[in-house]
């Protein structure tokens, strides 16, 4: 029997996936979690039927909601994602030397065990055999009400703005980020799809600017997400993320990686008109 | 009923869009042509099963395989089109007010009729009514050939280097594009998806590099296309589409564009790592 599964991006268009098998499929507190075997971007991982990710294209989102802001920031000692319970993203963040700690705050517990058990490639990070890393299963909300003045960089690596992730698109949140970071501090988050979702870019990059003073979007193309062009709001309340951007470290870095480099990093920041223009302030 | 058409980018993944009806569906001497109807895409048009453009999304192909190289060209006057019968390709050249003469060639007389039938706003330029514009029903190869030094600008607006298309994937092509173009003539040719393609384009890249002596990837995300991550190939005698880019020229353009613009044009020549990488000479 040949199996394939279908995410719609709207009532109109999707992508449509072989399935090899299941590895899990099960309800957490919070919402549907499954992970498949697919034949073309290895292991999958779903939550409420939506991608959150493939093995293959991992890599573009998790290099792309990392390292831009840290190789902006001049010294990005203590970092803090919420969401990401996959690891992926803690797992860039530990590259950098200069990290001391990296902090994940998720809410569902059942999404760090599966990725531990399930994609060890990704939740690499979070299993128990970094000192640098700190896990707390938590509502992020409640976790940064409690932290204030503390992070250099946070990282909002949510899923879309329905579900559990729907207060981390609006500005009381991104007031409690402004008071957890630091003077100097930079947050980025997943903004969704330009192409798809610009009811919720235009809200959301209104919302931003009324509590960061500086604003940008960029973005990344990640072929299992809806339309394939994806984008990230980094907001920062010192450093600019092109003017400040400090190529040279970026380009003496010493891991690789396959999506970002110093190059691609100021291009990322260049918009097509449309992205550009349904944001302006 | 519910109908569903799914392009199967390989034989394991493929956008699925829902159709509401058939516009036209018959074959030519080359190929089978399809002109749908999408409900989130608006009239989309196949050849031999595959999507060549969709109402929605087609100014993003259209104005990247066209503005980079004529805004890097300080005055292009003669530009021809090989491939393009849906003429997006010529209805975007002639934005330019310095070109002269822009020149239709495609093989196949029925997609140039069925756009001007069924996609007007694609066609717009091609439809008899732009005396800029000249047509001609033939072959791409046979009419390079026969014309040399010639043309400031050369675009290769191909189909997949499977049927019709497949010689314009190869060197002795690329040769007969080179002694077509004037001494500081420039081709820009699509070149397939970074992401699944990876073979093509090291052969064709390679091909370019023994040719000319300027040759160069840029990248535009286009959602119907296969992972929705597309490449140009921007192969050059003399000029190079970053550094000899007149900015201002495009930055003072008196037309409107939705994707181009005179900061993306940087950032598009701004590539992945494994992008780079795949190419790398």
């Amino acid at each position: 029997m040949d199996l394939w599964y279908t995410e719609k991006h709207s009532d109109n268009v999707g992508i449509t996936l072989k399935v090899t098998r299941s590895l899990f499929s099960g309800a957490s507190e919070y919402q549907q979690l499954d992970i498949v075997e697919t034949a073309e971007y290895g292991r999958m991982m779903l939550l409420d039927g939506l991608v959150m990710l493939t093995e293959r294209d991992e890599f573009i989102y998790h290099e792309m909601i990392v390292h831009p802001a840290l190789f902006t920031h001049p010294a990005a000692k203590k970092v803090l994602v919420i969401g990401g319970g996959d690891g992926g993203t803690i797992r860039e963040i530990v590259k950098h030397p200069q990290v001391e700690q990296a902090v994940l705050c998720e809410i569902d517990g059942l999404v760090v065990e599966k990725s531990i058990e399930l994609l060890p490639t990704v939740a690499s990070a979070i299993d128990g055999s970094n000192p640098r890393v700190k896990l707390h299963i938590d509502d992020g909300l409640a976790y940064i009400r409690a932290h204030q003045n503390e992070f250099d960089v946070i990282l909002v690596d949510s899923t879309d703005p329905i579900g559990p992730a729907v207060g981390l698109f609006e500005e009381d949140f991104y007031r409690l980020v402004f008071a957890a970071l630091k003077d100097d501090g930079i947050m980025v988050a997943q903004s969704e799809s330009p192409f798809y979702h610009s009811n919720i870019q235009r809200d959301m990059y209104a919302a931003l600017r009324r509590v960061f003073p500086i604003v940008e979007m960029y973005q990344a193309f990640i072929p299992t997400y809806p339309s394939g062009l994806w984008s990230f709001a980094c907001a920062s309340k010192r450093w600019h993320p092109v003017t400040d951007f400090d190529r040279a470290r970026a380009a003496g870095r010493d891991f690789t990686t396959r999506y970002y480099n110093e190059d691609l990093h100021r291009g990322a920041f260049m918009l097509p008109t449309f992205a550009r223009e349904n944001i302006a302030p």
